[in-house]
């Protein structure tokens, strides 16, 4: 079953909604494609790289005639753009978000959203450390999952954003809100809220140089400072606006790490071993998945620099 | 300056030991190399795939003509091994190890070997998350850095094992052994111990399934449960052997972790802005550095699977 829109109208044009964009130009699954951010220098950007013919500063000027509107700003300001927008927005016209948070963006929209308009809010599990229009590409969002979180399941709206997700490659479910943020702070919040703390802790060790950090960073460490090279803004928002599930998962964190000290001061060798056994079943499973490369270090290939 | 070695003799056919046998064939740094492991197994094995003409489980036969002797076995085993080999060993020969840890390896070993010994600690900062003599590759060492703890780095025989890993196209830095140590549990040890308990937090989470953790595991959890799969038994030797570093620096980052806590509950922006903000810098500097990819995501490719 194909998809397509008349006029979808993209708000936030950063590493998602410019590999959105991309993937809707190269998937063609719109006849008319306008893309808006309230920064001067991502609008001359993306019109540099030609990522769609109407790049505008003002994301009220598409918004009128799209049949599609997906939000792809900080989560943080999703609430403002919605009441900008919600006056012009056309009846029965679809808003969709790509937050990696859904109960308060959802919240927060809905009182906001005209009872005309179909709010589907999604998150596609898809990203890189890297930000910004140049970063995106049309392939991002293959054989990666998104979550829709829609009130009700049944709506024709749903159906229509599940298949426009699926047209770029996807895999959809379909969940409840608040399962979402409970589940996407264990695989995804809590891991980049661990990776920012600990490259921090590293960076303010006054025993050891910066030099040393990076010079042996090959030990494990590099891998952390991938994540932590996540745009702030974008994180700082996921993490207030997801702060219950995110506390409650770092307390469990803490304590399990607390458990593991204490096996390491005691000398506990048989608690450490068994810990470090289990934990690579889950490795194979995720390959088998194909939500990772089974390449050692990633396939990651750092001597043809 | 070129380095060559009339007999090497590794002991241990890991990752790391079965990489060293591959480039010293390839880049034919020894006139004869043998290996031994204590495990039937591994031995079967690295016979099957030609790793040397001389495989046995009695590390104590290749030792006795060696001019080199590699310790490449778990940290904990390594005092056993050296006793065992000590009485069979040529005069003037030198006796290097590729530990993680270099203080409690030092301390076990020293007081077992010969005073016509030569004995350079030695530990290649390069890995990936796979084991056995099938993980190996020649390359593995090629851009990493290896450093030297040797009690007097003004000895011929330090010359020449730094040559040595410089044949393997390693960068060789020298260190005293406890600087080594918390230089390590900076970028390397904690690292994986704090991989090791999320993905076990993750794993007993009874509120999310493991099926959800593995389908949404490209969140950013995905990293994490590369390097949880590292060799259990490698690693709890060397948390236990780093013990007071490792702990010192954990609760540094528990610290960082409940203060970064509390700036979440009390709804702190720009305390979280700001610490997520400054460690970009880091990665910039550890890609400029040649220790990691530049790509998005390690450049690594699922979609090819």
């Amino acid at each position: 079953m194909t998809v397509h829109f008349s006029h979808i109208h993209i708000i936030g044009c950063g590493l998602i909604g410019s590999s959105i964009a991309r993937a809707v130009t190269t998937f063609e699954l719109a006849d008319r494609l306008s893309i808006a951010d309230q920064s001067d220098d991502v609008v001359k950007i993306a019109k540099t790289i030609n990522l769609a013919r109407e790049v505008e500063t003002d994301f009220t000027l598409g918004a009128k005639d799209a049949d599609l509107i997906i939000l792809a700003t900080p989560p943080g300001t999703m609430q403002a753009v919605t009441e900008a927008i919600m006056p012009v927005m056309k009846s029965g016209a679809i808003l969709t978000d790509v937050g990696s948070v859904k109960t308060s963006i959802i919240n927060q929209l809905a009182p906001h959203i005209r009872d005309d308009i179909e709010f589907v809010p999604a998150h596609p599990i898809a990203g890189t450390e890297n930000s910004g229009p140049s970063a995106g590409f049309a392939t991002l969002f293959e054989q990666r999952w998104c979550i829709l979180t829609p009130e009700d399941p049944e709506r024709k709206a749903v159906e229509k954003v599940k298949r426009f997700w699926e047209a770029m490659g996807s895999e959809v479910a379909v969940m409840d809100a608040a399962r979402h943020d409970f589940v996407l702070a264990t695989t995804s919040h809590v891991p980049h809220l661990i990776a920012y703390t600990l490259v921090g802790t590293a960076m303010d060790m006054e025993t050891v140089t910066r030099n040393e950090v990076v010079k042996f960073s090959a030990g494990g460490f590099r891998d952390f400072t991938r994540i932590a090279a996540s745009d702030p803004v974008m994180w700082r928002d996921v993490f207030m606006q997801n702060k219950d599930s995110v506390l409650e998962i770092v307390d469990r964190f803490i304590e399990d790490l607390s458990a593991i000290k204490r096996a390491i001061r005691w000398d506990k060798d048989e608690v450490l071993l068994e810990h470090f056994s289990k934990t690579r079943d889950i490795r194979r499973r995720i390959v088998d998945a194909g939500q990772d490369s089974d390449e050692p270090n990633f396939g990651r290939n750092t001597l043809d620099d």
